[in-house]
């Protein structure tokens, strides 16, 4: 099992190299049809050839023959006046991702592929390709938490503990930074305890914002929608969903904070229901701003957008969103 | 843009019927292959066909037909000689995916979709079944965190808003939930302040481990892996890696714990640390047991197991574990 897993691990970082089958039909364009059909009917296993590749000078990939134009074509023709010329073909070592890509608007049932002098050397079945881009695809939303893209439900426990426990501990120490925060407001705390219950629901809540404009991101890298957006317009449009998502679930827990201090005889209730709204708003703008710029600035280094990225959000937002409740509790109300 | 998105989210959810291109060679059993060439040889559009589709009694599809076997058959048989046999054809009115997965382990570059009488009604293509596949799968992190699938980088903040806003009020309302825990120890902590910064610290912990348990389930879902698995060996070892991983991340924590109980003059360091690494253990197994247990209940209830997965799993890890910790807390050191 952990072999199998290696394996897979090495495929999907690997060029198309492993995904290829032996090209089972090449000839030379001055092949006739007859010969081409005879070459067809002599074939051992003719069912799983679904083009025929035509070479030139040097054996060089020139042309594809389509079935159906060798069916129309005279049996004098030769497969130079038949076929399509200059077909799309993938070089052997173009790694896995760039041809998903490359193979994304063509939809071929099956590719050439080629090595840097044009000689065929083997075909890759466009299906092999799109189940590639869903295995890739359904990997995401483990990465974002620190779940390596080789890992499903077969890894074994300890395969499982060894990939996943590294990122459980940085998502610690990220943390440990949002509980210095805290602790550095101990005083704020002991004056006006109510606040404590209201960390993590701050935390959670601008987490989950910030987690929905994360989502959308990739999304948009995955799908090649994001290159029609300026950076500078996501932002944007996610700092004001932060604020507008902040300020409506900020007048709840507002409301909430209100009626559990004045509850308790704090005579600041008012003010503390504000300073919950206040915090809310800002920390869910701000996790609107990282959830947009953390996979971008990810992807702009070189690594998977999705990479952790989860674990790099909350760092950010539980530091700002905590911080910025404790400081406005410490400064209007105390 | 706005209708745009609405006819997207019509399709996804709907049926085959939306994705059908027109059948555009249907040929009683009784031709010949000479026939069927100078039907091609007529077509306007020969380039669209990659099947011919077989008809027998009553216009009953009863077999297909590969041009590689037309090119190889003699010109006087007819297509019930050459024919595949009851080829593979999708319903009209199935579900896209139901068609998606019925598709899946076929990968035919084209699908005949047929009425309830198995007459031809059009055709699909592969890459659309795919590429609708790809689509779906890439809208399950945002599903995780109650984003609606059809929302991408152009929906408009309008639409945004509207969509996202319900999810993050059940959010905040589940936050509440945990507040409430928190708050029912309120003495606990104001007798020991240091426990409120590891209150997020708890959450975000217990929080990433389970989304890590429940992105692997998903992805066990999604790739059809899950029916190979017992439930409960999933949650068992889900369970297990939480006691592993919470084990590990919970003395880090705890040394922290201790340290900064120490400094701050606290004669039961030792004890809290304590509290921190059996807390932590606890609230991992169940982020475990959550992340399994989520998707699975979501998927037999009818629901998109993705669906708000990650809200409902935090609900469970946040009253869980804090209420976990204070209670040791003030059952252990006061």
């Amino acid at each position: 099992r952990r072999q199998a897993a290696e394996e897979m691990a090495e495929e999907v970082e690997g060029t198309v190299h492993e995904m290829m089958e032996p090209a089972l039909a090449l000839l030379p364009a001055a092949t006739t049809v007859a010969d081409a059909v005879a070459f067809l009917r002599a074939h051992a296993t003719p069912q799983q050839i679904t083009y025929l590749y035509v070479t030139g000078v040097d054996d060089r990939l020139i042309g594809m023959i389509v079935f159906r134009d060798l069916l129309l074509a005279e049996p004098e023709e030769t497969l130079a006046e038949v076929m399509l010329p200059d077909p799309f073909a993938i070089p052997v070592d173009m790694e896995v991702t760039d041809a998903i890509k490359a193979a994304l608007h063509r939809h071929y049932p099956v590719y050439p592929v080629v090595d840097s002098e044009q000689h065929v050397v083997g075909v890759i079945r466009g299906w092999r390709l799109f189940e590639r881009q869903a295995m890739e695809i359904s990997a995401q939303s483990g990465q974002m938490v620190g779940v390596d893209k080789e890992e499903r439900l077969a890894t074994t426990f300890w395969s499982a503990f060894r990939m996943r426990h590294p990122w459980l501990q940085v998502n610690l120490l990220t943390a440990f930074l949002a509980g210095f925060v805290v602790s550095m407001f101990e005083g704020t705390i002991s004056q006006i305890v109510a606040l404590a219950a209201f960390l993590p629901i701050l935390a959670g809540q601008s987490g989950n914002t910030g987690c929905q404009a994360l989502a959308i991101t990739l999304r948009g890298i995955t799908l090649g929608d994001i290159e029609k957006f300026p950076v500078a317009g996501l932002v944007r449009k996610e700092v004001m969903l932060g604020a507008m998502n902040g300020l409506f679930t900020g007048v709840v827990a507002g409301l909430a904070m209100w009626w559990t201090a004045s509850r308790g005889g704090n005579a600041d209730a008012m003010l503390l229901g504000l300073v919950i709204v206040l915090a809310m708003v800002g920390s869910c703008m701000m996790s609107g701003m990282f959830g947009v710029l953390v996979p971008i600035t990810l992807r702009r280094f070189g690594a998977d957008p999705a990479t952790a990225s989860s674990i790099f959000l909350t760092t950010g937002t539980d530091i700002a969103g905590m911080g910025l409740m404790l400081f406005l509790a410490t400064t209007l109300v105390l």
